[in-house]
């Protein structure tokens, strides 16, 4: 796992910062539609374009799917942030996935489904369910192009964004999105979704911005995997500013944050949008740091957990949980609705994210006193874990 | 019950009549603030007025629990829409309690829960939770006043209400709403709402409207059922205007639509919003016929079906149409949105529709030749029932 992962990251980053180095040398036009024809640019060795080849044939073939992009023209214009996007989720997918599928008792893998949208784009949907250890895991990445739909220029309006009311505006938008449901109560859920947009405006210029973020949600409170986990995601934020992980991790408080019950859905991690800055290289590095401490920040709470023991009273306090993760996202969560509201949305990939079972009781509060309650006091109170 | 439901009825629209009697000879002031001092009225002799007297104190003890309004203010100016609505929802939910009760095979009863809101108002809520028949049946009475959110005047500006925007507008609305969800796959769920609306404008003149429905959710299809289901709601439509039904019935059929899935949530009943005609006491005692239809649509499918063997592929398919209902009711539900973007709603009462249970499978589909799929193709395809 570990090695795989490490070869596909040197060669996604790797083949991007050659595709930098040559911009740089004012060679971007020669690659573009050229497809692998680096044996004519001086000052790359044929030697290392033939690695380099092989290592990108390697690359794709260990992801989960074919790119949505055609491999030849991801390759060729490495340059583009679409594509250094697209190449960066499906690496963290397959990352992911793998290291879920080794976790499982009886050798459970995800099934895998690649799937067109006829209004351009289309995704890697990646589920595994009913498994031992994991009830339902959803992996997905999309790489989508479209007209905005009027509810999502609104929403992005009401963010603050400068865009025009009342006109197409054509988008892109690439990320990974995953939610992990595991069957024992003693191990979290884990949420996480990093994007890239790019909005084509009226005049013809081009706004961009990153998004994402990773959040925990256990069932029972366990201070050490809190400590943990936020301080896994702190150190990725911390490479590249280290004022980012205080304001993410409030952001992420009060985004996660179910309004009618005013308690928060878990406890938090860091959450962010609208990032284009210190530059889109600068940016990028930093999602792409986010997105790679994910491994880090929780699988070890899969392994500490899997096997604890659980009865009937810790699945039923699962289950209500559960349920008020259904009620945030489809009551709040602003990427399911813009995912319903865009016509010819996949809602099978979007709606992955809810668990296989949920439960709601009426007028469920579980006693001050009890490891339930030491949760619930959590959620209505965050607080700071580093 | 049926003894039960007469009297309730009875003393209901009785006292109803009885007020209505007494404007028309402009005793109204009299009767503002005197609680049943209906004995100084010449028109109406001692014996009646005792007798009256007995039957209201009948009458309000065999609700779930007090009405929300001061009895003695409810009797003494029964004119008020705002108090005939209150009784006649406070009677169909304990006769829609009392008859849901005497199904169950031991003895389950209703919680009841009667509440008040600090911003004005309040409600009844009653629930009844894993009994042998009903997995989770909630029946609620809400009586509020306040002042409309800015998203509940704007979702009112855009099905045409000429309510200006960004002014405080004062609101009074009260409905009985139910959900009940069975046990048995084979007995259907079914929703129910009635309601009445008043809003003060700036002029200080009032708007006011009725709205409600009832729609039955099986989970397998029986025909009979349906058409029993849909004649019994067409009945109490004609005996007030032949053009309802189908136009209500359309209107369920689009409205109980889980768009992102383009299926129904169910097969449909009727549904209708802002109705002020003829007038109100004619939009009044048409919303009554139509709560009063609840029980004779239901109550036979529930004895029907209540007994009948099922197994853990017919539970599965259940659950899995229950998810289709939490989808439905958290994404698009007016309601649902209206409550809980209410400052201070009770979240307990609109979120006890949910049920007890629901399951989420990526990529579920029945095959096209089972009885899972017969339901499908309805719910993909509503169609005319009578």
């Amino acid at each position: 796992m570990n090695a795989l992962r490490r070869t596909i990251s040197l060669v996604a980053l790797g083949t991007f910062q050659l595709g930098r180095r040559m911009k740089s040398q004012h060679l971007h036009g020669l690659l573009l539609g050229t497809g692998l024809g680096l044996s004519t640019i001086a000052s790359v060795t044929y030697a290392q374009a033939e690695a380099a080849k092989v290592n990108r044939k390697l690359n794709i073939s260990k992801f989960m799917a074919e790119p949505i992009t055609d491999s030849a023209v991801l390759l060729a214009d490495q340059d583009n942030m679409r594509h250094r996007m697209e190449l960066m989720i499906m690496e963290i997918q397959a990352d992911f996935c793998r290291a879920l599928e080794s976790e499982e008792f009886n050798g459970q893998k995800f099934k895998v489904d690649r799937w067109l949208r006829k209004e351009g784009g289309g995704g890697v949907t990646c589920v595994l369910q009913d498994g031992d250890v994991f009830e339902k895991a959803g992996v997905n990445v999309s790489v989508v192009t479209g007209s905005l739909p009027p509810a999502a220029v609104q929403q992005m309006r009401s963010r603050g964004k400068d865009l025009a009311e009342n006109v197409k505006l054509p988008f892109f938008a690439s990320g990974v999105s995953a939610v992990i449901h595991p069957r024992n109560p003693h191990v979290p859920t884990i949420h996480f979704n990093y994007r890239y947009f790019e909005v084509e405006l009226p005049d013809g210029s081009k706004q961009w911005w990153f998004g994402g973020g990773t959040d925990l949600t256990p069932y029972y409170l366990d201070e050490s995997d809190a400590r943990h986990f936020h301080k896994t995601l702190k150190s990725a934020c911390d490479e590249h500013n280290t004022s980012y992980y205080p304001k993410f991790k409030k952001w992420c408080d009060d985004y996660f944050h179910i309004k009618h019950r005013n308690e928060s859905r878990g406890i938090g991690g860091i959450f962010f949008d609208d990032i284009d800055e210190p530059n889109q290289d600068g940016a990028f590095k930093f999602v792409t740091s986010c997105a790679r401490a994910v491994i880090p920040s929780y699988l070890p709470l899969v392994q500490k957990h899997k096997n604890e023991d659980y009865g009937t009273k810790e699945r039923e306090w699962q289950l209500l949980r559960r349920g008020r993760y259904v009620e945030f996202n489809l009551i709040y969560d602003r990427g399911t609705k813009f995912g319903l509201y865009t016509p010819g949305a996949r809602y099978e990939s979007i709606l992955m994210s809810l668990p296989l079972h949920a439960r709601w009781e009426y007028m469920h509060e579980p006693k001050a006193t009890s490891k339930e309650g030491d949760l619930l006091m959590v959620l209505r109170n965050p607080k700071e874990w580093v």
